[in-house]
């Protein structure tokens, strides 16, 4: 191939890390940089921008690289834009042009969409979507994001932010309040913060013994103590993992009757909670499938390694550069 | 045009219909069967195929047609199956090949989805979703069905059976028996006869007077008379309206958030009640929408005229046919 390699660029709430990654999604080379504490787009990209020519100049230059993919919280496919990112102190502003931005300053067509996106495409490209034409990918970690693609295709909606499944509301009634200011979104439950609020609850209503309210930060509880806790055969770990599960299930359900994927592909923290959580994930997803559905969407678990992931999956947009 | 027409059949549960179309969406001749009581779809077939073939011949012959579209409950556009359509006396099998049988009786080529999937692309093709790649179309009739389209094709889903909208749980707790056996489905609230249980449960719960209880069959009203009581400015007929455009509204902000659509379009008997629908629909889409989807998605009403949609669009189907 004349351009080996792509570029991966994921932008996280802490770190934005990136990588030159091949055909055949090894990533050769990458770095780091802190994506921190600037006022403004142009000031972190000015940091950014030196570092990136350095790793593609040591790749043989920007003649090997068929496009560069970034993941961005927020971030706008057809505009290539990142718009209002929540927890990004420089990207506050709306429609800040940052795929342009960068394709000026390396000279290599640049793409760009939201990391849940952007972890779909990965999977699709290097991991256990390979040759799936119609899945969804459930990124459970701090929040809750998804990346649906149907017909080959990731769906963008007709204003490039579709796919926001984090935000199905899944309590009508006395729901929990979301980030989003609204209230029973699948997000309050289903992410790390919504395990912690189960644990808090579930242990405040106190009504079984659990080695949970023995853990020095109690008040504090993160959706890892409740693992180790499961692990341990804790029953109140364990029914805190079946009621988020169920919860996800139930969604589920409903995400099949709109696509009808062949899979629904987990991803992040929540996931790695085994069987803990598959278990009653797959129970509620098939009771509460609609016959013709049931049973027919597989429930996976991504394969590709998590401390690479982003990088891989904002590379393999890299590829879809024609 | 070499080939002028299409040739559009809607299987419904009482009637068939039939017309031959041309490109700008005129019918250009029609014909009717009944539906009903046959016992296979070899000897349903055995009648309408004649049909068929008498309104090719009245139009030229096979050569002016590019392609046979067929509406069918449960229709699967990728296996040109019939699969256990529940209110069709010879369809109850799995799996039946209608769209070829059609295509070996006429010798033309046929392809066969369902009806709302059908309606949904005669809008697209004909009606208020011309140019649109991005929209979902809900049929608000004796059920509630929907076809979505997003990046200019209808969605299938990997196994053909894909927007299924009207089976979603809208109510976890309590939720009303549903024709498909589970419970809480939007159909069992937003269907015709979902009307009608909601106008027997707000005049059983009777608080208010309403003028519905003076009707002669009080125990068995419709959509119909829920909606003439409204226009005459009766406060429980609105609030019937109110209550289940909130449910839909509601359960639109779930479908935005899935495929952030430029159209909601309604379709059917309960789109006819107008504002004392619209209104509460679009109050509650917008009221429940994330902060990003807030506004952006139209909710319109279909411009096909309701006695032709069905043949239009499943004709639409034909055109499809390369």
């Amino acid at each position: 191939m004349d351009k080996p390699y792509v570029l991966g660029v994921d932008i996280g709430g802490t770190n934005t890390v990136f990588g030159v990654v091949d055909a055949r999604g090894e990533i050769v080379d990458s770095g780091k940089i802190s994506t921190g504490n600037y006022e403004t787009a142009e000031a972190y990209l000015a940091v950014l921008a030196p570092e990136l020519i350095a790793i593609i100049e040591k790749a043989g230059g920007k003649e090997k690289f068929n496009g560069i993919g970034i993941g961005a919280p927020n971030g706008n496919y057809y505009a290539g834009t990142i718009e209002d990112a929540p927890n990004v102190r420089w990207a506050k502003e709306k429609n800040i042009p940052f795929a342009k931005m960068v394709e000026y300053a390396t000279g290599i067509t640049t793409v760009l969409t939201n990391d849940a996106n952007a972890a779909a495409i990965g999977e699709m490209t290097y991991g256990v979507a390979k040759g799936m034409k119609n899945f969804i990918m459930i990124t459970l970690g701090t929040g809750v994001g998804s990346g649906i693609v149907i017909n080959g295709q990731v769906v963008y909606g007709h204003d490039g932010f579709a796919g926001e499944l984090g935000h199905v509301i899944v309590e009508k009634e006395n729901g929990r309040l979301c980030g989003c200011g609204r209230k029973g979104c699948l997000e309050a439950y289903a992410s790390a913060t919504g395990v912690a609020r189960t644990a808090r609850k579930f242990v405040e209503e106190g009504k079984i013994k659990t080695i949970l309210t023995e853990y020095a930060h109690v008040d504090n509880l993160t959706s890892k103590d409740v693992y180790d806790a499961a692990v341990k055969g804790d029953k109140v770990a364990i029914d805190i993992f079946r009621y988020t599960g169920q919860i996800l299930g139930e969604a589920f359900a409903n995400f099949i009757a709109f696509s009808s994927p062949e899979a629904i592909i987990l991803f992040g923290g929540l996931a790695r909670a085994g069987k803990f959580i598959f278990d009653p994930i797959q129970e509620a997803m098939i009771e509460h499938s609609l016959g013709i559905f049931k049973g027919k969407t597989k429930l996976l678990l991504s394969e590709l390694p998590e401390s690479d992931a982003a990088v891989l999956g904002a590379s393999a947009l890299g590829w879809e550069i024609k």
